[in-house]
């Protein structure tokens, strides 16, 4: 969910239709030898997120992705493969390819897995960025199923108490379907934020709030820094220890042993800037209890929850999802504002790989 | 992991040793009518809590159950039972009896699928309070396995931007064996702090810090109130909006979901008090990679997030179990310190049903 003060203002935004801004991803992708399928999951994944209004993970990010492959830090063509599996279980390897790619993979083996078993786990190591986490338990929402994802990365968040960075952001997502209401859509880094927003708030120009990142001293950061850097990190959820920073800090290691340790890719601290291991789990609702009841008790709760009466200060209480389902009915009829530096960077790049410029 | 300042002092506290702590917890249940083998059980749980040094969840708290038990809020003997199965999941009932008895058969049916499938499942409707969630994933981790537990409970957390409690505490449970490090064992409510911290605060004649709990008009409680009530709420975990209040709440329901919707027994605000709907899975590690190795990066993972730099204040970064690790080694040696409160009341019981009073 964007904070107001992250948006894009209307005067720096480029509005572009979804299908053209789709099919300027697959050529860029195409121009550095990606193959048609996975360039195109690519996509998807990336203008849901557009779409959505997550726009830390949106199209723009194909740029650097491109990048990455043209510099070799990336393979254009992974080899994702099964290492090791059981009825219920999986690993695989990304082969070091678009992440994307992998994660999509592993979640469709995944859901394949509960479908007969009522579980499936699939632990993804060699990876690289996998974009808005929302997309793959939403892969569950849409089959009738609970999703739940989670990614780990290079160090950029402390753990409580620490003086340096030692976890990614590790976010969790986790989305389950609901009958008339939207679905219940969670997707949050483990850290206070995610380092989109770092680089949104750099973009825009405006200060970091206190309780984001700190220094090696424990002093505040409110220059939004370019980059991972030795001298400053995010704090963990929570904040400070009387207001439970070890539990977001807590939270993000088992993000971190659940992709890291078992994929056997490795923990935050063994990552390289880029390095995404994955944890993908589904669940068959049918096979706990009938669909249709699940259904009817998720629109119960979530009517009760926006029925809660709001705190001074506060419009109305939300639940997980409602923003961006508003964002992506919007921007699906009237188009997606991007911000123009966004738009340039992927012109430059299209021209650069002799691709036509769509947007 | 307790404050400092919630400590029991060493003027208030009774040393007992855990055989007899033990006995007398299973002579109380057994008075009530409880089997032998689900009292001891129960009384396995507690006294993990009160090795592990989490007093909150310790045997005191069988004077509570056991009074339930007497006023037919809780069944003496619950007809545990699964209502639907398959490969990697169940859905059990565990009929309104003690929730350790139910909420023990998951977890253990839950590995016995993972041993088989890779992953296990089981959520629990129809229960009621289940202890230190700790003990669920401890019971994984002796057996090679990863566990996640999660309970939900009747309303005392507010919603990020709400004015009123919707959400138990919710809390989370997760555990990974290491090697020669002790195992990764979180456990945390998914609001700032758990109701325990509140009665414990409360017994202790403490004032609450700012940020744990707030009135209807969203100002800080410092009073610790005597019980959950409509006047009052505990803060989700990350306090304000900018810090991610929103993300406590988010993982709050994600618990309220699998305990609560996909049991079919309610979320949260349909949960009266003392009753809790529980979510248990298990995964069999050696099914996604070898064991040693997995437990080797453990090692090292914990290893360097020890070594982390400290802030100014923090004399050393600690692991989740670290301290109840500690404590858990302290206490097996010299006995455990109870507040004398709560010994008079388990002496109190004993006496009322005519059992002898061991501690």
């Amino acid at each position: 969910m964007a904070l107001d003060f992250l948006k894009v203002k209307q005067a720096d935004a480029v509005v572009v239709r979804a299908p053209e801004l789709r099919q300027q991803v697959i050529e860029i992708l195409r121009a550095v030898k990606v193959q048609q399928r996975d360039a195109e999951v690519t996509a998807d994944i990336l203008l849901e997120s557009d779409l959505r209004g997550v726009d830390s993970h949106g199209s723009g990010n194909v740029v650097g992705y491109a990048t990455r492959i043209q510099k070799g830090l990336t393979k254009a063509q992974g080899n994702v493969r099964i290492l090791q599996e059981s009825p219920s279980s999986a690993l695989l390897t990304n082969d070091w390819g678009l992440g994307f790619v992998g994660a999509h993979t592993a979640m469709t083996i995944a859901m394949e897995k509960a479908s007969q078993t009522g579980m499936g786990a699939v632990t993804v190591r060699d990876g690289t960025h996998i974009g808005m986490l929302t997309y793959y338990p939403l892969m569950c929402v849409k089959r009738d199923m609970i999703g739940l994802a989670m990614t780990n990365g290079a160090p950029c968040a402390r753990p409580a108490g620490g003086a340096k960075a030692m976890m990614g952001t590790n976010p969790i997502a986790f989305g389950a379907p609901a009958g008339e209401e939207p679905p219940f859509l969670y997707d949050a880094a483990t850290s206070v934020v995610a380092m989109g927003k770092i680089a949104i708030a750099r973009r825009l120009g405006v200060p970091l709030p206190p309780g984001w990142a700190a220094d090696r001293e424990g002093d505040w950061v409110k220059e939004p820094p370019a980059g991972r850097g030795d001298n400053w990190s995010l704090a963990p959820l929570g904040g400070d220890r009387i207001r439970g920073a070890h539990k977001g800090y807590g939270l993000s290691v088992m993000v971190d042993i659940l992709c890291g340790v078992l994929s056997g890719g490795g923990y935050s601290a063994l990552c390289r800037e880029g390095d995404n291991h994955t944890f993908m789990l589904a669940m068959d609702i049918g096979k706990f209890r009938e669909i249709d009841e699940f259904k009817s008790m998720m629109d119960a709760m979530i009517r009760a929850l926006h029925a809660t009466p709001a705190e001074p200060g506060t419009d109305k209480v939300l639940v997980a999802g409602d923003p961006e389902h508003e964002i992506y009915k919007e921007r699906s009829a009237n188009g997606i504002p991007l911000h123009k530096s966004i738009v340039a960077s992927m012109r430059s790049k299209a021209a650069e790989l002799g691709v036509p410029a769509l947007i």
